[in-house]
């Protein structure tokens, strides 16, 4: 079993405990995965990146991938080879040599 | 190298590539989660759990895994024992026993 | 003074009193603008759309245009001559002919 | 009528000329603004506070207040009365003696 394997199946198995799958729609993951984000950015909020408290960032990230990988879960997709074919598409929208060094979106490299 | 280590080395390299480091801040990269959570949410939106596009959840959820992991690379967190700190704290905010079948917030369990 | 105007009057005179616009950039005025769509959102998670708090609704909703109202202060905005541009924009976006009924994206009007 | 009764008046007319009612239960328009919120977020990512488009920071910023409106006026909210009264418990939670110059939330200003 990989790492990623085995964290789902914790957390499967932590709501199946709860019998939680019933509010688990793809629907509701996505709402929660934001909430979440939005726990992280709070974090942030009227400071300095450098300011906000490890400790809490930790934990909202935590929260993140909880939700994230039982929506992946959800569908059976691999998580390793979802996030590496999206490195490989953004590969061909932000070429190295256009991309490198500026933040602008790939629909504006070429200005 | 586990599989998780395997894909930030993966984040890491096309974020050197780029010399992109210079704008990965923590407060940006939980900008980008976020941005990208908000993206996955409008899958969703005026539509049934059921009826989203399953090609685009894909891409979503692997740009928000893409900036969580940079952002937990960034702390030097270890992702795997986050998350099961995380699943052991919730353990306790919500005993399986109070908890079964309900939705209710941890503060609210006894009510 | 019209409504908009008072109420912005007031949100101001509160951020003065304490010496709160140093904190006010727009960067972390969007911010707050997610957190507290975010928690908005939180009212309606695992839920049914008419199982939503309506007192907590109002709160989260109050401070949702609170510093939506702040930032659009910041840049001199006219709130009602944004929001009346907006539907006109998207009159042309989105005519009633072809968009009725459908909640299709503007771009997949014709398909 | 007031200018906010206007404002809504128009976003209702245009929301009945297309049938979109069906779609506007409160969760889905709580999404909708968490939506419009990430991208007017999405503005300031990797940049500083005054770098971001001002004629984008407008169109999305008229995009959170409209459906902010539809579901104030939802729920029959008077728009101009919540947003008072949450700077009136706002003034109890934030005293501006306690609170002037401090980003603290207010649960930690007494710390």
């Amino acid at each position: 079993m990989t790492d990623i394997e085995e964290i789902i199946q914790k957390l499967v198995d932590f709501r199946n405990e709860r019998d939680w799958e019933q509010f688990h729609n793809a629907k509701d993951l996505a709402l929660a995965i934001s909430i979440e984000a939005a726990e992280l950015l709070e974090l942030f909020l009227w400071k300095e990146p450098d300011e906000a408290s490890q400790e809490k960032i930790k934990k909202e990230l935590a929260d993140i991938f909880a939700f994230a990988l039982l929506l992946a879960n959800k569908f059976g997709l691999d998580v390793k080879k979802i996030i590496l074919d999206k490195i490989e598409e953004n590969n061909s929208k932000y070429p190295a040599e256009k991309a490198k060094g500026t933040a602008k979106k790939y629909n504006e490299l070429d200005k």
